[in-house]
């Protein structure tokens, strides 16, 4: 297997080889069966990022437009909490729903969410861990079998892949974003889902908000049809793409609908339906001042006058993980409270002494290494910075690849 | 480990990399010290072929000039035996003599043959067993340092290699074959022994015997001045760069010292003194006919006239080994009297009917099967070949390369 990786690594796949290989990954274990379930159910994951809340408001928005989403998620593995991580920043919400529950559940609203139980694809996991010690992590063939063997092994009819570029995402260059897109649409239809790609920009954090209770109240105010401009358009953006992947219309047609249940409460009700269904105590979203709240913050100033030219998303999930936001290793627990808010993003101005981040901590001590870290993420300059689209490019069914910016 | 030879089977290693790896191979085992040895001790490898029966020439040859040849060797692992086994051929010859006796018999006649006893190069059975399964056998760097890493651990300060080229060898082009003799030579010399390499054609079987005790008598007949042409070029060719290496003098001194012990029966005496020492009934070198001697005989003939364009070295190898005279596999026990005498060589003229080759075994059932084969490895054509010589190029101590034949 290892001499396997390498030849891999070196030579590649063309797309038969790599689908071949995804399901023979897929099929080394358990495979969710969701066929008792009605109507189309629609998967959506992300690559990973900084700041990344899409699930929370995206899986409430299709639900509310009549799109069953089953989803069965990981834990954060990186910087930052993953979305069941997040969600547990509610009191009582249960994150290890028995298979009933999560179908009845799923039934009874459209939408679930739930850990990942069973043994998915356990071959992934061998093969992993010979490429980390054989340096072959980052052949985008063996990249895309990866994810896609455990997307497909969960049973979903369409998948809908955000792959994340730039500082704070594990694809730095656009043009590997592009590469790795187009390999995972090409397993998925070809597997016989129905497979689009969103790649999208992840040099910023997105949104306000880095931390599990920090991002989730966020979220809510997205599902109200407020929050961060930037999050609430990669949300119906994504959301849209899941909506034309289950057949409800045109991208233009999706992009209103949910556009309208963010705006109506529709998308905040189901949030709120699907909590209650889990165990979830519906009062703290309903009042998110109610979620777990630090002791202790920090503020972070600018250090000269000018406009952010940077603030790398990775040092920024560092700067979180620093303050209990994210695991150094598998097993460390999370402090649902801690995290960053951002005051000012990249292009905005600020004055010398403004507070640009806040960070939230129950251990004082965190700060100073987090802000250090923080510090180093920020670059201040005297142009105002040109930025690129939060959407990059879409790849269809069809595999035809739109791309809304260019490198060069 | 895997994916080790896998990154080198795509991009090779510099000749520094393939240094490094061979003497790490080299030291994961035994290591042979012959420094109590008096003089320069000079050994020979050939990376095999078909009727290769030098080595039993060119010991006693250097040997008889006064150059210590204090030799290892390993039995034959491909359709033909190895040194070791022609010898044994003798009744009475050990191949298993003590650490004591060996150098006891080398210090008295400068001259000892025995099997290879101890733990070499470990790391190259495994790392070759993996090569094996991962299709990364024929990497010349690998080649290189898997049969340097044994011949480093054996000791001599000096090193001349064979490389064979054709359809009889492991190297099947020219090109490769340069490639692996540079290779080799930059390993022994970087590590301090003196090491020269000739390529030599295995197009066609050396001489006109295959067989265990066929090549011994044929052997001794070249040791007594005489014996085929080509057999006696070659073994001057070999022992004369030997000599070059120990600094016996200039090349065509070397060669005139070599063919002078033939002539003149030093190298034959040579012989008789190692045998007997070795505890081998000399009275069979001295009457080869007592050599063991096959039950059967079968004759090939040519089914049309013409000049032979072609006799197939591996082939006629393999029809040897179907008659007895090698190992299908390791452990296999070898028939000494098996083989073939080969009338007719590549480039004689042939009438149809005439006898071509004669078949010898113990088992008569053998004889279809080897027939069949000898006459798939012969190509009768109408117009005289042209072979190219028996020494097609000479790598120097310094590195500098000669060559005698050109592909294009």
């Amino acid at each position: 297997m290892s001499a396997l990786l390498m030849a891999i690594w070196f030579n590649g796949m063309t797309p038969e080889e790599t689908t071949i290989l995804t399901l023979a990954m897929r099929d080394s274990g358990d495979i969710v069966d969701l066929s008792s379930l009605p109507g189309f159910k629609v998967d959506k994951h992300s690559t990973g990022g900084v700041g990344d809340k899409t699930t929370l408001v995206i899986a409430p928005v299709v639900a509310a437009c009549g799109v069953t989403v089953a989803k069965m998620s990981g834990r954060g593995l990186g910087h930052t909490g993953g979305t069941v991580d997040k969600l547990e920043s509610i009191p009582g919400f249960r994150i290890d729903l028995s298979r009933d529950e999560f179908f009845r559940i799923v039934k009874e609203h459209g939408l679930a969410v739930t850990g990942q139980s069973g043994d998915l694809a356990p071959a992934d996991k061998k093969m992993y861990a010979l490429r980390d010690v054989t340096a072959s992590v980052d052949s985008i063939p063996l990249i895309a079998s990866s994810i896609m063997s455990k997307k497909l092994a969960l049973g979903s009819d369409g998948i809908l892949l955000d792959v994340t570029v730039g500082s704070g995402a594990f694809m730095k260059k656009y043009s590997d974003a592009l590469k790795l897109a187009l390999a995972m649409a090409s397993i998925g239809n070809s597997s016989g889902r129905a497979t689009a790609v969103l790649v999208t920009d992840m040099d910023s954090p997105l949104g306000n908000t880095i931390g599990n209770a920090l991002e989730l109240a966020e979220a809510i105010e997205v599902l109200k049809g407020r929050g961060p401009k930037d999050v609430r358009e990669v949300c119906i953006e994504l959301a849209a793409s899941m909506l034309q992947l289950a057949g409800k219309g045109s991208l233009p047609e999706c992009r209103a609908m949910a556009a309208k249940v963010l705006d109506n409460g529709a998308a905040y009700a189901k949030l709120c339906d699907m909590v209650a269904a889990q165990g979830g105590d519906v009062s703290v979203i309903k009042n998110p001042e109610r979620l777990p709240q630090a002791h202790y913050k920090y503020e972070v100033r600018a250090q000269e006058s000018g406009y952010i030219t940077q603030m790398d998303a990775e040092l920024c999930g560092i700067a979180s993980m620093q303050l209990g936001a994210g695991r150094e290793k598998l097993g460390d627990t999370l402090d649902p409270s801690a995290g960053i808010v951002l005051m000012r993003k990249t292009g905005d101005a600020v004055s010398k002494g403004e507070v640009i981040a806040m960070l939230k901590s129950n251990d004082q001590q965190r700060f100073p290494a987090a802000a250090e870290t923080l510090n180093k993420a920020l670059k201040i300059g005297s142009a105002k910075p040109k930025l690129r689209p939060l959407v990059l490019a879409r790849i269809g069914v069809d595999g035809h690849v739109e791309k809304f910016f260019d490198e060069n």
